[in-house]
């Protein structure tokens, strides 16, 4: 028997959409209802001043229009389907989609409790929840909902560049004002803020550095010290100005702070720090290890590089759930890199985790009474032998040290777009962003922490409605292991067996080569055979078959998958293996590297229904690559390569 | 008899219900059938495996979680009614409600077509009909929505910075090429390249900007001039390196690049600038005239000094509809000034205009043939004898020359959140923001010309059920003065006429001080007495008028109306016309400057029940505020103030 949860959901049939129609026609009603408590004697502006022919006609142009936009949508890809496991979309839950319409008919925009009093509240406790699924402190961590999650990134960044230069200001201002103020210094003891160089000041902790603006605080009227430190700040002086400004204080601005991110990495990093004015050049991408994680012994390298070089490190990105193959990288390990870089360099930075794809993970780590579980707890909870292992947890339970987090409520959360959400370690960080705006109420005191969240976020307007969402999917299925934890389980327990069976699934003389198991839910693997007889011909191959089984101008096949490209030099440290084990022609691939890459096709296994055995979607899916395998081959036949080349 | 284009709205009474039930379920059928023909005949993951007793457990918490939900959204604002006149927000259509709702039960990514072939369509097509509602040419112009104003605004800084900076790369990459380069200057004539310095390189018009680096399209293949440009640009340097490599070429930095931006703009700029790198200390807030327009001339005297002092300036930020009082800008002045300053001083910048709220007022320009029409023909067509005047309609007409827009199709399109939208006039200028991700596919060439729109956009997932909804109502309501442009007019008609009656509304010794009639439907006013001796009295006895008419804790008033401050100096134009029809204390207000500002009562009038007399919501605004300043006057009797000051 499977999992009840997949109910939630409206079923490749429809099979509850009287569920969705019955909710949905409950708001509506309640709706309506709460519309006419609001002045019921008023003259209705619309039934006493249309005639109703005109009426009548004009929801004929509405209906007519909106049949035209059904029709269209019927080109639409089957992301509802087990059978569809090839993008980051899915299936969403009923009661998200349910929440959603209901909110939308009162419009509310979460900018500001004043126009959205239900919602921005609703968003708070979403935000709370997510920061206790990780292990967050609420008390002094914050969150809040964004469009998605590369405003998440960009703030996790844009703080980061406020909390590193932060220093600078905090002594300046101190100096200005005759203060002397003690600092804790990254490799354990304390200094005099006065006696620091750059180096030092750009090298303190993020809560060292927002400890230190506090001792500040006694020393001069709020309105006196905040001016001190806006006039000393990146944000107020600018990039160009700012440089002269530390030229002029210390005699040097050292070399560009850079960001250090996993190199299989989201692509909007180098958007961000583009944006940012940091500078693509100050990306730099570390090295993954076969499992596509990042190479933490190459981070340890790199620190000790940029410490002799005395370049400032602004943040280090790590990934959970990375975007192609779901890698999962080792947070523990990268928060004991930075404690040694700390005791030993006396250098330290900004953490963010960017779990815009696996962060409700997290959930799986956490029982019904929300306590932590231990990995074996959590396998006899979910019934897995093997999985997860102890690194597995190790690493999920470390992502409470990361400074921030973003997470995606619209991917592994199954709420509907837009829902992505940021989390903030130390809430004091987010003073550093603030902006206020003239024509909106100052804080009411109402008991709401943030009624106007529009101070200290990047967007503006933005929906209540997907905070109701993603509230409604949380109260429905909570984040711990028996709900909503067990969903996601179920997802990477089905990508585990799709990777088993690939491994036996194509005859003789197909070959199918993996990369590792997953961390998560996305498998990735190619098909080789004997008549391909070099990478490019692999590759060429792997292309083929992905369009096969990618829908076409006409065509939708009966299972999708999509691809990428395992590229120089991002993913050096994964392909030697796949090189060996196709086992031909690796020295012309090196010389190639970084333009051609190798293909790897791609099943994104994170529709609810992609677990049990009925439908079997995962077998299905190893059917319909056999087949897709053997059509494409024809086109590879030796003679027909030849010919091929010849033309 | 009132428009027939309010029973577009579901209606303060839910009047138009049945027709929103009536999509809605037609939605959902259709959905449910088109589901049905992608393999019916595989077994169903949910029918087949649940027990019913559990199914109907979770039915039940799934009922009971969304009541709650339900129960929870009913202390929320009455956006709907006409009574409300608060914030920007109202009632959205029928039309789009019904296909966001149709339109996420597919749940598309409007990131790319790959996720999205139907929505990245209709998102195109929005973009284009927006585009060409302004003027723009479809053809080299280029559009798409964002999750609302900020990220439109973000976006086209972002791309006016890589334009600005770009001729300085081409130059630099020509050099290195051996090819010399012939570009136009602003002032008129051409010259080499090679032969400008860092100030003219740093004043090519954007389109001169763009049109360079063709030119050099044909010294070296792509890959070359693009590594060569790419080596060259902030983007990839970041401002520390490029700084450092502009003092190296030219001997010289030059200060940092200015943003000029009417000091009424919305307060995203601060962050955006703050983010950019750029720094607050950049945006220079040019004054306002008693209209709260861009002082014009002020703008001129602004460039002259700065191009005293050789500031670039990287662009000039207008506003067609200002958050607080509904202000739209002389684009045609504007131009003409930058058209002055290219021939008299060689100087040229990038114009986006802020239209996130009055960007659809152009539709009142347009016949329901699409032509342009004369203010005359305008008024005829809208039956209103005095609105627009020439210049409303010279200024809005000139918008089709500005280098960028944002328009909100959340706001005046009457859409549901999240849906801005970004225009760019000349579309080479994304080439300059362009990343590329490895695992989407390159462009198709399915005749859609951005797939991936990823590409070229700030954001990344968004929902493609926010393009259909804006299309739905495209569709059924269209941009010209019969149809969308009408019903943007009918609320500035309503809130021109509560301008009138303000003016007379309230009983002597009372006096209703306003600013001048809006250009679009928000009205700003303030209530004054004899009793009330002082602009701090005035601007108390003020805010107690808001408190009254806006919800509390357990209170909902009767009519909802804002409330901001003009505060010094962005407001200096404005002021002294209120100053003195309050008619005392000018002279403490001024030493003042800066802190306190004049707190004037907001209507903003949006609804689309806004208009017409049965019920005449805007004479019972008027009787609400009458009876809101006897309430709160009790308060500030000279006896009742002076024990008050006492204790």
């Amino acid at each position: 028997m499977t999992d009840p949860i997949k109910s939630l959901f409206l079923g490749p049939k429809g099979e509850q959409s009287q569920l969705l129609e019955e909710l949905i026609r409950a708001a509506l009603d309640d709706h309506v209802r709460w519309r006419r408590h609001f002045h019921p004697a008023d003259p209705s502006p619309i039934a006493c001043s249309v005639d109703g022919a005109h009426d009548g006609l004009r929801n004929e142009v509405i209906k007519n229009n909106f049949l035209q936009l059904l029709n269209r949508l019927h080109a639409s890809v089957p992301v509802f389907s087990g059978r569809y496991n090839a993008h980051m979309l899915s299936e969403q839950t009923i009661a998200s989609q349910a929440a959603y319409f209901a909110t939308m008919l009162y419009n509310p925009n979460n900018i500001s409790s004043e126009v959205s009093p239900v919602t921005t509240v609703l968003e708070a406790e979403v935000a709370e929840q997510l920061a206790r699924m990780i292990g967050y402190d609420p008390h002094r961590s914050w969150g809040h909902l964004t469009s998605g999650g590369t405003i998440a990134n960009f703030e996790a960044l844009w703080i980061a560049r406020n909390v590193l230069y932060h220093p600078v200001a905090v002594a300046g201002a101190a100096k200005q004002l005759g203060v002397d103020l003690s600092v804790s210094l990254p490799g354990g003891g304390r200094a005099r803020a006065r006696d620091l160089g750059l180096w030092e000041l750009l090298n303190l902790a993020p809560a060292s550095a927002l400890d230190l603006v506090e001792n500040l605080r006694g020393a001069a009227p709020r309105e006196v010290i905040d001016k001190e430190l806006r006039e000393r700040s990146l944000a107020t002086l600018g990039y160009q100005d700012y440089s002269r400004r530390l030229a002029a204080d210390f005699g040097d601005t050292l070399p560009p702070g850079v960001v250090l991110a996993t190199a299989t990495g989201h692509y909007s990093w180098e958007k961000i720090v583009r944006a940012l004015g940091i500078g693509g050049n100050q990306l730099i991408l570390l090295p993954v290890d076969e499992f596509c994680r990042m190479d933490t012994l190459a981070l340890w390298e790199e620190i000790v590089k940029l410490a002799q070089r005395h370049v400032p490190i602004m943040a280090c990105v790590a990934v959970c759930g990375s975007t192609e193959e779901s890698a999962i990288d080792r947070f523990d390990e990268i928060i004991a890199v930075r404690a040694m870089a700390e005791r030993k360099l006396g250098v330290t930075f900004h953490i963010h985790v960017d779990a815009c794809y696996g962060g409700y993970a997290a959930a799986i780590t956490r029982g019904p009474d929300h306590s932590r579980q231990s990995a074996q707890q959590i396998r006899a909870a979910l019934g897995d032998a093997e999985w997860p292992d102890e690194g597995w947890v190790r690493s999920i339970c470390a992502l409470q040290n990361a400074d921030s987090i973003s997470i995606d409520p619209h991917k592994l959360g199954y709420a509907p777009y837009p829902a992505g959400a940021f989390l903030l370690r130390d809430r004091r960080a987010r003073e550093l962003v603030a902006v206020d705006p003239p024509y909106l109420a100052a804080p009411t005191g109402d008991g709401s922490d943030t009624p106007f969240l529009g101070r200290f976020i990047f967007e503006g307007s933005k929906p209540g409605a997907s905070a109701a969402a993603v509230w409604l999917n949380h109260q429905t299925l909570p984040l711990d292991n028996s709900a909503h934890g067990r969903l996601v389980a179920s997802t990477i327990s089905a990508a585990h067996r799709l990777h088993r069976e690939l491994g036996v699934g194509l005859d003789e003389p197909f070959r199918v080569i993996r990369l590792p198991a997953p961390d998560l839910n996305i498998v990735c693997f190619l098909v080789t055979h004997p008549w391909l007889t070099s990478v490019d011909a692999v590759n060429e191959f792997n292309e083929a078959l992905y369009r096969e089984m990618s829908p076409g101008r006409n065509t939708r096949p009966d299972y999708l998958i999509s691809r990428t490209r395992l590229t120089s030099p991002a993913y050096d440290g994964a392909v030697p293996k796949l090189l060996t084990a196709i086992g031909n022609d690796a020295t012309s691939y090196w010389q190639k590297r970084g333009t051609e890459g190798i293909v790897v096709l791609r099943a994104t296994v994170m529709n609810p229904f992609a677990a049990g055995e009925r439908p079997d979607y995962m077998s299905g899916l190893v059917g319909a690559i056999r087949v897709a395998a053997i059509h494409c081959l024809q086109d590879f036949s030796p003679a027909e390569r030849s010919s091929l080349i010849c033309a």
